[in-house]
């Protein structure tokens, strides 16, 4: 099979991490028998030096023409004062809107020989950590109307946060659905307590749940889910959330693994995936041959995974990660004493050679 | 001197923690020789059992004509199906409200009698935890227009996060001036990537730091705040927040110091400050002198000194707690191997012995 990719290199670390990833996809290629076509294109800061602009029509188009997007990281200090719609962020958020990806899959997980780098006690990992958080995408506070106005107390600035049935609908089902590969439990998160917005999702939820009697649904509090992500993150197998809470406590479930250099997502939802690290660009280390290329190899995999259908292969990269970790191997950023501490390319090469 | 404090049981264990608080407070009376008023008043669900309403026109008249306010907990799961404007939370959000309390603060300190409950590994941690989270507690998406509404997606439900720059100059110079009196540094968290209220939050914490040269400020985003109190809280001093973000952040710093049960709260604002744990009304334990009477004490405390100005009275309360726990003396929520357990009413006993 022919499988077109379109490869976003961005900023920072990024085009390095990405290097080793279609180094990794090509030999998957061989071995398997695929043909990869990779189409690059830029977005994030680089665009904005060299087009003006975040995300140019023309990445847009690279995109929406391939079969799924490979993205390293954009964004950087750089770019940091130019005004909201200028920044490398934009196209981030331009590309979730534009490709309709509205759910945003990110698998926080504890690899087992990287206990050692976990931030949280041993008592409280017991034998591992795997919590699946579902992140809407495209709606909330994002995307609502934002502005500034006039008020009573002065200028202000505000932000909609806003969920239509539909847009909960669709996030629950996919939550559920995931659930039902894994340990069936989804935490639904909200603040339905305060908010109009969440009393809404917990509705929907609820009746979604009901086409899936064999999953067990619990509903939490945002403020208690960042508690208890920390006191007893075992309790969790799949989170759903909207798109501001799920980015927060996204973030927090990939720390408390420790293995945040590890950790791939996906964003699904219309016919084209994006699949990026969880990690950031990075600058201060950039080009420097010191970034973990595995957080993006590993995203490569649930590309094949999720958008190719190719569970074998996704596998044997997920395989070779470990294999490679098992022998010791290590980037800077998960180094523990004792292990053999390499770059970003030997990394790429040593998995590529366990393949 | 005289002070008139309003006292709001609540729900759940609130009644128990609030009584062995009063106790406290009638031992400092007389070691002092101050005369401390209390007057009983109904809020939560409590007030929904008995008036109907969970803040009755009575209490909020209590209230204001008092010094200060000492709250124990509200809310429990047998109000959780009333609709939104009727549950017992709306009892703190009018009583925040009415009474002006529009700066939270919430130490997360971590007692070093309790390290080993600590649920981050002792490397993180090292000699202890001090952190102030300032929350702004009138404003953003917890007060701002919220409803339901059709849009080109069906049934929606909306909440706007609104933030003035008079709301935000004045959180702000609270932080400052709180920061002037700790470590001198100040971490405002917004989402000022995607937000446009947290753009304005952004631009007038820079304006009013200009009259703290002393303190050095540092923004984060909202995200990044939530990986980074995992991954090195000891960064922090004084945190500055949205009433929203506020209340994820708080919570979480509370759980890393792994003392929960021992932390106090005040909000202050107007003329009349409100003190209550940082815990909720813990339903499950209510009545069987099992909870933690502790973090009501030491917001009794903060009362004293936020509210009265008595600070040696208030560290003398603050001493006392931490001699009991230097006792060993424990109640269950924080037993660790080799301490005596003892109940609510034993624990209230021997902080006022220890006074
Ligand atoms: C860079 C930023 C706009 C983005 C977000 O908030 O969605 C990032 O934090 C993420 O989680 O992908
Ligand atoms: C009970 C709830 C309304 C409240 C809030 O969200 O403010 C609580 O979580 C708190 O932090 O005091």
């Amino acid at each position: 099979m022919k499988y077109n990719i379109a490869v976003i290199p961005g900023d920072g670390i990024g085009p390095e991490v990405v290097r080793e990833t279609i180094l990794v996809l090509e030999k998957i290629g061989e071995l398997y028998r695929h043909k990869f076509n990779f189409t690059e294109a830029l977005a994030g800061g680089c665009a904005i030096d060299a087009c003006g602009e975040p995300l140019p029509e023309k990445t847009l188009k690279v995109c929406k023409s391939s079969d799924a997007v490979l993205l390293g990281a954009v964004g950087g200090e750089k770019w940091d004062s130019l005004p909201g719609n200028k920044r490398p962020e934009q196209a981030l958020l331009g590309l979730r809107k534009s490709l309709g990806l509205y759910a945003n899959l990110r698998p926080a997980i504890l690899f087992e020989q990287l206990k050692d780098a976990c931030p949280l006690k041993s008592e409280i990992i017991g034998d591992g950590l795997d919590i699946c958080v579902v992140r809407e995408l495209t709606g909330g506070i994002y995307f609502g109307e934002k502005g500034q106005k006039n008020t009573n107390f002065g200028k202000s600035g505000y932000d909609v946060e806003i969920y239509s049935e539909e847009e909960v609908r669709r996030i629950a089902k996919d939550a559920f659905e995931i659930a039902m590969k894994r340990d069936k439990k989804v935490t639904s998160v909200d603040k339905a307590n305060i908010l109009e917005s969440s009393r809404l999702w917990r509705r929907v939820v609820k009746e979604v749940a009901v086409d899936y009697p064999e999953v067990t649904l619990n509903h939490m509090y945002v403020d208690n889910a960042a508690m208890q992500l920390i006191r007893n993150p075992k309790q969790f197998d799949v989170i759903v959330t909207t798109n501001m809470f799920g980015d927060i406590l996204s973030d927090e479930a990939s720390m408390i693994t420790g293995s945040i250099g590890m950790l791939p997502s996906a964003s699904l939802g219309g016919n084209i995936g994006m699949y990026e690290p969880v990690h950031g660009s990075a600058p201060d280390i950039a080009g420097k041959d010191l970034a973990n290329p595995i957080a993006t190899i590993l995203s490569a995999a649930m590309m094949l995974r999720y958008s190719f259908d190719l569970e074998k292969e996704a596998y044997s990269i997920e395989k070779a990660v470990k294999k490679v970790l098992d022998q010791n191997y290590r980037t800077r950023d998960i180094a523990s004493e004792g292990a053999e501490v390499i770059g970003t390319k030997e990394m790429g090469r040593l998995i590529r050679e366990a393949l």
